[in-house]
């Protein structure tokens, strides 16, 4: 019965019981950790042959270069065509850099910040104020960038289908505000996917800025949590089709692929975008670590490929991500004071608990040693208005301490709203 | 006997055989590449065993961290270490970073430049002017990266044991001049080695400028052309004795020691400057490819590990280099119109031809066929004022292609010095 139905008594009574559970899943002295979205060793363990890739005696890409030695800032071109098909974006139009699609999403804002976009009347820096939409909940890396710049980071809900486009569409018409982040499928934290239509219309919004940008991270494009992939959006054709090829800065990556942090990134955008950040980057650097590449491309050997690797991801992960549904349902959902989203894809769940207590669970989890993702994390500033959200990423630990992990959850879930009602 | 002395008869005979010289070498139809210091495909086969590292099963530190997932900015220890031997300095103060120093130096310049160092009162951006030293002849994208945000370049001349340092020290004293580029060792072009002297001169000198910074690009600090290793001055104890300890932001990388663009790079400086520098990068990203990193370690084995195979490099560069000091020799040392660096390691040979002609000579090598780094580009904005420096580079081509480039480059300079004395 819902928690908020009950008589005083009650709920008394029933805090007594759950403060025992909590005292004895203290004693259990757990040592977990639900933090990170980090891949597991399991799935780590997919991608072994890449510590021997590309392999004895292979190192030219089809046309003949030797990748060992400089040059090449745009990526080697198999690899790029292999993932512009995957990801239903033209290979001449993406750059195959190095490991972490972070880096270059940062770069560009940094560059846009202290020398102007390619449609900038002057560097960001010169603004009196820059405003930067953050759909939430959402990612707090993405958050923490835009934050070290000084952007007034600005959230707008991110619904089922993507961001709340009226709120999206009214605030892009300030000047002031230059950008967002989306994260349009599998989203971090909620799992959302973007609808075609939120997409074209951010693709056709007027801007008060010339300049907006939608930093498009696709950091989840293939990462299924069934067999099934959804269409990957040809954002690169909706954003000239409406008439705004500059609009969008794609981004996504092998990190949750392949190996974290030493995988391939990939930045999709319009021809001048590309000129313009090819221009910095060739100041920065001489080039992509293209034997990284060459690796890549033969472990993965086609975009079929690549799906085939995020089958055997989704088997791995899907029991996980089960198993905390099916304790977050048994333990809370006749309680009706928390709600959860289903994900079919990416890495967390977006677990919401009752209003003015996430903060109070993240202790109580953290007290019984279990740590949760910092309270907040997945709004600006880390600051959630009605500390209600938690982020779970139950990739890492193996099932049966995520298991472990979820009951203790749900115990510290039930206690912060007992102790918030009075009991 | 020197051209400087001949008749003008003399000269006109002479020029006569020249220029049948010339076309005899334009009839050749050459098309040979000097511009860039590129390994050479033997010296990249040197290091194929990493093609296949760190090898089936590798992929956990000494300390047993799974190197494939997340984390660890600093990058890994067992590499560090060995790094920290190989070049003086204290493995805590080394980061180990992906494949090229020049994007860390990018990055500290940028970062200083919009955020301000750990030393600065405020961004460098905020500063009315920024004067940026630089010794010369010196490395072109060193002074495309401080032109790039509009710092004012001011040439020193780069001497046989370093920077003209009663030049630097008088700079210095600007407050307006926040920094130098300086490569210690096997200095690109000229192949100096800085003193100890002009070391702990730069070290304990008076700075206008409380947050002056020196980029201390080691790019070729184990890159002998002999079976010798000049000793690698600790430069951050240096710092430390002199009492400047913030003064180095010190780069090293495995890029002309493994395969180029894809090795691993180094950062070393004080605690406090780390500290700012990881900060700023834990915004920009997760960590390094440790993969990489590992097969490196794996690769190089010890610091001992990397010295034997640069002593296999110099076997393979040194007949090259002396192939072309004796042409040069041979067929300008008597004319007397240009001098020559005879360089103990390194990638380059700086060629002074007669002022005034190097814009020239470059053109008719052009013209036949050799293509040479561009007249001028050792110097900031690309702009030698006395026009008379080309950088040799010797290491790509065959060994008979150098030789036949070499050939013909003298004859351009020789061409040329007879255009320009009218004949």
């Amino acid at each position: 019965m819902s928690l908020l139905n009950l008589e005083k008594s009650e709920l008394d009574e029933l805090a007594a019981q759950v403060r025992k559970d909590y005292e004895a899943l203290k004693a259990e002295g757990l040592d977990l950790d639900l933090t990170r979205g980090k891949p597991s060793k399991a799935q780590l363990d997919l991608s072994n042959d890449l510590l021997v890739l590309p392999g004895r005696g292979h190192y030219t890409d089809a046309a003949g270069n030797d990748l060992r030695n400089y040059g090449n800032q745009k990526g080697i071109k198999e690899l790029r065509d292999l993932w512009g098909k995957l990801t239903n974006m033209d290979p001449e139009l993406l750059v195959a850099a190095d490991s972490s699609s972070l880096n270059i999403m940062y770069d560009l804002i940094l560059w846009a910040y202290t020398f102007g976009t390619n449609s900038s009347e002057k560097p960001w820096s010169k603004e009196e104020t820059i405003k930067w939409i953050c759909p939430t909940p959402g990612y707090d890396r993405h958050f923490a960038i835009t934050e070290s710049f000084g952007f007034e980071l600005i959230s707008v809900p991110m619904e089922e289908d993507g961001p709340d486009i009226e709120a999206v569409e009214e605030l892009a018409k300030d000047p002031q505000v230059k950008g967002m982040w989306v994260v349009p499928m599998f989203s971090n934290p909620s799992g959302a996917v973007i609808s075609e239509e939120k997409t074209r219309r951010l693709a056709a919004m007027e801007t008060g800025a010339p300049d907006f940008r939608i930093v498009w991270d696709n950091a989840y494009a293939v990462h299924t949590l069934t067999e099934d992939f959804p269409e990957i959006l040809p954002i690169l054709d909706i954003a000239a089709e409406e008439g705004n090829p500059d609009r969008f800065w794609a981004m996504s990556s092998s990190s949750k692929i392949t190996f974290a942090g030493s995988g391939v990134s990939f930045f999709g955008s319009s021809e001048d975008n590309l000129e313009w950040y090819l221009e910095h980057a060739g100041i920065r650097g001489i080039g992509p670590n293209k034997i990284n590449q060459l690796a890549h491309y033969e472990f993965f050997g086609s975009a079929e490929g690549v799906r085939a690797v995020m089958r055997r991801h989704a088997a791995l992960l899907a029991p996980k991500f089960e198993s905390v549904l099916r304790i977050l349902d048994k333990n809370l959902t006749h309680h009706e004071i928390a709600d959860w989203t289903h994900p079919k894809g990416g890495y967390f769940i977006s677990l919401n608990v009752m209003e003015g207590t996430a903060t109070r669970v993240w202790e109580l989890a953290r007290d019984a040693g279990i740590l949760l993702t910092q309270a907040g994390s997945a709004f600006p500033y880390g600051e959630d208005a009605k500390d209600h959200n938690i982020r779970l990423a139950p990739s890492l630990p193996p099932q049966e301490e995520v298991e472990a992990a979820m009951d203790g959850v749900a115990t510290c879930v039930l206690l912060a709203a007992l102790e918030k009602l009075g009991a």
